[in-house]
């Protein structure tokens, strides 16, 4: 009665808001499987679930990001109660206010993980959108490294549990320890100009030679330091690396990247490790360990996941230092990598058992008794809600995905049995009818014998 | 490096925005619980899941429920590209929009569920937050009353499921046809009369008979009505509606019903039912059947999932009418109603298989290994990532769940054996150290064979 006639118009639009999807069946099914797998692997490494709300106040998001950071990208907006709120663009903000509030009676390490929407205000683009779900696993409180080994750890299982191979990703790594020592000790570069030579090198793949070299020219850091810079940027493998620190005296930081890198080869996971001396995930928290996933595929050489660890997360709250280590996966990019690499299962179709149809209306009660009874046994069942003829029911079933049609026509009916046809085989069974008439436990359990029976056929 | 500790302050609010919860992992375990029911149940009648963005323009939402009933509820801001947009306060637009675009496309009927969180601007209390997550299920282009009784028979064996009883709940139904039929047909009523009705039978039982006369008085349609619509609002079973429906000629509504009853006793959920002339479910879109769920706990009398039939939802993209059914069942007060009844597992603690320790440093790199084969295997490995007394472990392991521990000290490496300890009988067994050692499928073949024998004693 109240639909609003008035309002009625032909420009409302059907297409979803911009940057955003429709996730229809076959694409909600791809990210089901998805998130079931992630489930999975976060439990087999004992990470518990946990998630926060859809908005924060945007007071969070500056205090762990700064100003300029958040202010372009996020959906802010003031509530009818005043207060200045944002949508969340990521989850790590209320992981930090939802361990700051805990943590206390919590023995460590924590392992948590979330699959949150997010959203962020950007120019959608492949592989980017407004809206998309992350993957966030997170540890706290683990002894030094050890939590950066099993986080890399469980990122390399999880991409291995879709039956991604050695050769479809490598793990991209840096220190921001040895970022920083260069910057500070070695090149004692005060911290503004710090800040800036890590904007430098966050961007140095992204530009040309000239550019780069433009930018560090502006600086004016002295020859001896550029020349350093530039040495840095070009130290390719581990061995380099260590090599460039021992010449440099800063022995601290390669001992523990030597001992980091012996234990990646303990668990057999540094064949995936490649230095590189341009990773430092942006401005962000990070202070040790930062690792970048990178898709190897030619057309899609891009991070697919990113991560690290943090010694001050809960600095803004006036907590005690808790180190975490964590990473963030994103839904878009991670599709177009198991869909480049062929590692979906075709999820176009429903996965149905049984297609129940009647032929007459007298099998209606019969058809809904059945299914329920199917059901009850576990048994993925659609139940053709009206009378159907015997060569409808077969393309019927072909796109519901459906493994068997039951028949149910006058015949049947008079001799009390109904016809289950094997889809794949084509084998036809025949089954009284009258076990679907009532659903008592010896009913069900005769029923179920038969049903297993034909089956396994 | 970039913590803006210039921005650290004891102000920055540790609880989450007003209204919406954090889920720590024991609510997010509930939750998940529930969820994966949800799904089960979904597939087990062969509804297909969906998702939508969580922004839609308002017009949509204007168009489907009228601007007044919307304003007052939205989370609504202008994005910087002038799009006037709100979060998502319900489902059923968004699916609107997608069935109108695909619709045409799909064999029918469309079998369609969704979990998505939903935020509304609302003063939160007792089962009512500002942040939710609904189960939402619908079915489009079913033949006459066959979706009705699908819907509201998987909406029992969703209740059914998480163990609920018969005496837990009752489905208090009604038909919008016979409430029309009495407004218009009857009392000859005009559009805005019926309109106030409506409003009326929506808030009669909340309101004392006083009020109830006196918003009925104001309307002053003549003293036959008012007694006929007071009969209509006594009626309390399906017998005295038929006997109503009856004496004043309404016989096509009437057989419509009967037909349905009919239905519902066939395949057995008639006995949930009770004909409720208040349930209208507001100035919403239903034209058909609508019902509630009521929770039958004395101390939780409400409504745990509403939802009905609706002939013309996809009118306001200009589409030709296509009937659907549907229900919303909120995660806030079906959690109330399953703790209430008794129907949550506890969630407390997270499910652990094996927590893997070792008491000398020289076992750090057999336990790494070990909890990879094991994690190979399918089972949940905690490895405490740090040298661990034995009798630090208990207390560790019943934290975390863990049915088993793994031991790793000294004796065990010089002699080659790992111990594991069984924590419910108490029993010890021993292992080779050496399987740990490499991951060949040889050896994870036996290691899974000796597990096996394990884990059954």
């Amino acid at each position: 009665m109240n639909m609003n006639k008035d309002k009625t118009s032909s420009s409302l639009s059907k297409q979803p808001y911009k940057g955003t999807r429709d996730l229809f069946p076959p694409l909600k099914r791809t990210q089901d499987y998805m998130f079931s797998k992630m489930r999975e692997v976060a439990h087999l490494f004992g990470y518990e679930p946990y998630d926060g709300p859809l908005l924060e106040e945007v007071e969070l998001y500056k205090a762990k990001s700064g100003e300029e950071l958040i202010n372009e990208q996020i959906y802010s907006f003031t509530d009818r109660g005043a207060r200045f709120v944002a949508i969340r663009p990521e989850m790590t903000p209320t992981l930090a206010r939802m361990v700051a509030q805990a943590h206390k009676e919590m023995s460590k390490p924590i392992r948590w993980y979330a699959i949150p929407n997010l959203m962020r205000y950007e120019k959608p683009q492949k592989g980017r959108l407004r809206e998309h779900w992350q993957f966030n696993v997170d540890i706290f409180g683990a002894p030094q490294l050890m939590g950066e080994l099993e986080i890399l750890e469980l990122a390399i299982v999880l991409l291995q549990s879709f039956g991604a191979s050695d050769n479809d990703f490598e793990i991209l790594l840096n220190d921001r320890q040895v970022v920083d020592d260069i910057f500070k000790k070695l090149l004692n570069l005060d911290s503004e100009i710090v800040h800036r030579l890590y904007k430098i090198v966050d961007k140095s793949q992204k530009v040309p030679k000239e550019t780069l070299d433009h930018m560090i020219a502006e600086l004016n850091i002295g020859s001896r330091e550029t020349e350093l810079f530039l040495d840095y940027l070009q130290i390719k493998s581990f061995e380099e690396l260590f090599l460039f620190l021992d010449k440099n005296n800063l022995q601290t930081t390669k001992n523990n990247l030597e001992k980091f890198s012996k234990l990646l080869k303990d668990i057999n996971i540094f064949k995936f490790i490649k230095y590189d001396p341009t990773i430092v995930r942006g401005l962000d928290y990070y202070t040790g360990i930062v690792f970048e996933i990178y898709d190897k595929h030619p057309d899609n050489r891009r991070a697919l996941c990113g991560g690290g660890s943090y010694a001050n997360l809960l600095q803004i709250f006036n907590e005690a230092p808790l180190p975490g280590v964590g990473f963030g996966l994103g839904d878009v990019t991670f599709k177009e990598f198991l869909s480049l690499h062929k590692l979906l299962p075709d999820f176009s179709k429903p996965e149905v058992d049984f297609l129940i149809s009647y032929q007459t209306s007298d099998g209606e009660k019969q058809a809904l008794q059945l299914a329920n009874s199917f059901r009850s046994l576990g048994l993925k069942v659609v139940c053709n809600l009206q009378v159907i003829k015997i060569a409808k029911c077969f393309p019927l079933a072909e796109r519901l995905g459906a493994k068997f049609v039951v028949l149910i026509g006058e015949d049947e009916i008079k001799n009390n049995f109904l016809v289950i046809k094997n889809l794949q085989t084509q084998e036809q069974h025949k089954l009284e009818l009258n076990l679907a008439l009532d659903s008592s436990n010896e009913n069900i359990k005769n029923l179920k014998t038969k049903i297993k029976e034909i089956c396994k056929k």
